[in-house]
């Protein structure tokens, strides 16, 4: 639904809103902060600033640390949020006096992670990035016979999936090279990201009743940026026959704030065009309304910024651009899948769409990928070099939605920093 | 460490305790339980009532739905009470007419889950199951090359592992015959259950900081039955390449009462013997005190009640006995591997321990092994067959700590009942 709050001539009294913002008074995302000192709060992002949503709306929305309630009480709720939010820091606004109190410069807050998560699950969805890395491990056969009929996924790790800031330690585990007769313990040699698209999930289901695909759009309490980092050798030794654990589970980082399927009203697209000869859809997952329009507008970006780079004063270094219409299902085909066999959902589980990849290299979402599993490293504008991430690396997810007569709304940045990890404690 | 409060001499004055109970006083399990009328609270059982343990002893116990704090402190917490309550109990008790009124019988009480579960892991220790299952999917290649390495693993959905107490819904699913050339959704025709050892985890580590394998026990809180209900036929469409999702997280069942490391300190056994010419284990999951006493000397009973034994009276008919020595991997060392990499764990985590079986059939822990896939159906006293459970269905898994010189102790039933899903509502 497309109302006034996305009227394109709407702007904030907020100056920096207005200007090329990825939080124009358009989008309006939730999230959790600290002020510098004080306590996890509920909060909107307008332009460089953050507003304390408990002050500002008392008696609306409950004070405190996580936004389950809200990922709970479904879209008529956070519609109503919206209004009201958007009527405080619009131009004109009669609240300004009361509200300009409330806000906080980003750059001095901390942003925690916005829900609890109950449970984290990773699809698959991005068809050439499964169709990239099957190919490395099955080179006559990269997509296996269940793809194009299962939206694929497994369960992550909830409790290591964080906000940015804390380092992103190297793990270490078993690694075994073809040519070595046994695996040895130690520091991952090939560390990597997975660029995905993060969907957080309210009000959710009872056990035995799943949520029919019609409703599954009902169930997306809004997206954000994931990266999966990824430790590729460990991977290739552990995941027989029961699929990633420890090569995944060490650090899952997300943008922390909550792009609303309300902001994103006005850029939905149609869902994945199957080439001809793809099987349809079956019934349970087909659904014409989420074919027109089940998909977003959204372009994707990825960025590396080495320890060199940094110390250089240089800006990251784009690796690659995608767009979300490179993924096979819709959030509300994971939604429909996820819960087809009764399994229940939560207001604040967690989805990550698959790495999200297209067809040529520049758009690629992971460097096993882009270099071949590190055989073909990439140069850096710097003169470096990368197969995998060393120490020090940064990596930068953005995004920005964008629709003929809309303004443009962006996530923010996912972003983390390779470390090595910290001493071991005493035995 | 064996005190007074496993003397074998010991008795309650609660008389149903002294009788062959799963409950003597030796063990005094930790639980979560609601009286007739009443809120959840924290437990201990003893014979075939229930104590409530925050009203027996005020300003020790903390009132709460959840043990997840009794689970943070650790081992001498756990030991502080165990001492109480044991004093509390015994025989002879000064606190016997006060302690009296404050005791439940459990068969008026609903138990639930003792502990919000942040995230459950599920391993695949039973070396016999994972041959056996492995045989059926690989007739040449059973047990693959990590499997003596690794304490393979993957991440199972916390949501829905619940108490015994609701049906166990059949799941619907993608199901795809090899002779058939698409897959269709409908009711799971191939239900199964896994016989497991759960294990609950407190206190946890920081992310980054794995635990040494030599204090890998101190992260153990306490162990309870798990019934990882799979199925089958879900599992073998959807499985490829990343594991098992929808044929196993529609249910899990667990038994409700945490059978403490301190009850089972007298049942300590040396670790699975790894036949000559296996791997040793890598460093980080070898020590010596571990391969000693890391083992369980536990006994495992699955049995079955169909819906017209039920109606008959009859009780239910064993299918199997396995002991914990037939898992290859020790609870502390599936500590050490899972933090190897830095991932975090925290009170109130649950691991499973992989399906347990053992060489014969008598100890096989699934009908998938039993029946071998169903193609050899086992025929029950009453004269009914099954390849695969039935709506009506009743399987109940029980365990015995035995050992010279120690009261046996038990862990209650893990039990569900299978049913048709609830009507699905309107659209």
């Amino acid at each position: 639904m497309i109302d006034a709050t996305h009227a394109p001539g709407l702007r904030s009294w907020v100056a920096s809103a207005n200007l090329h913002s990825d939080f124009p008074i358009q989008n309006l995302p939730l999230g959790v902060f600290a002020p510098p000192g004080g306590l996890p709060r509920a909060g909107v992002a307008i332009g460089d600033m953050i507003l304390d949503l408990a002050a500002a709306l008392p008696g609306v929305v409950a004070a405190g640390p996580t936004l389950n309630p809200i990922l709970a009480a479904g879209a008529p709720r956070r519609r109503g949020l919206r209004q009201l939010v958007s009527g405080l820091l619009a131009t004109g606004s009669p609240d300004r006096a009361r509200v300009e109190k409330l806000l906080y410069p980003a750059a001095d807050c901390t942003l925690h992670l916005p829900a609890v998560i109950g449970d984290y699950t990773d699809f698959f969805a991005g068809i050439q990035h499964a169709t990239n890395t099957g190919r490395l491990f099955r080179p006559d056969n990269p997509l296996l016979p269940n793809y194009k009929y299962v939206p694929v996924a497994y369960h992550g790790r909830a409790s290591s999936v964080r906000a940015p800031g804390p380092p992103i330690f190297r793990p270490s585990g078993q690694r075994k090279l073809p040519e070595e007769a046994a695996p040895s313990y130690g520091p991952c040699r090939n560390l990597d990201y997975e660029l995905e698209l993060g969907i957080w999930i309210g009000p959710g289901n009872e056990p035995g009743a799943p949520i029919p695909i019609a409703r599954g759009h009902e169930h997306i309490a809004g997206y954000c940026l994931l990266n999966d980092w990824s430790a590729r050798d460990i991977q290739a030794w552990e995941y027989q026959p029961l699929g990633p654990f420890l090569a995944k589970n060490f650090h899952t980082t997300i943008s922390p704030w909550i792009v609303t399927p309300e902001a994103l009203a006005p850029f939905r697209a149609p869902a994945f065009a199957r080439p001809e000869g793809d099987p349809a859809p079956l019934p349970y997952l087909a659904d014409p309304a989420d074919r027109a329009a089940g998909g977003l507008a959204l372009r994707f970006a990825v960025a590396i910024r080495t320890r060199r780079m940094r110390e250089a004063g240089a800006a990251p270094h784009v690796l690659s651009r995608v767009g979300a219409d490179a993924l096979y299902w819709t959030p509300a085909q994971m939604v429909a899948h996820h819960t087809c066999n009764g399994c229940d959902l939560h207001p604040g589980d967690l989805f990550g769409s698959g790495t999200i990849s297209g067809a040529d290299p520049g758009s690629f979402g992971s460097l096993l990928e882009l270099t071949q599993g590190g055989r073909t490293p990439l140069s850096l504008p710097n003169g470096e070099a990368r197969g995998f991430l060393e120490d020090g690396d940064e990596i930068v997810f953005t995004a920005r939605a964008e629709a003929p007569g809309a303004v443009p709304i962006g996530f923010g940045a996912c972003a983390g920093v390779i470390s090595a990890p910290p001493p071991a404690p005493g035995r």
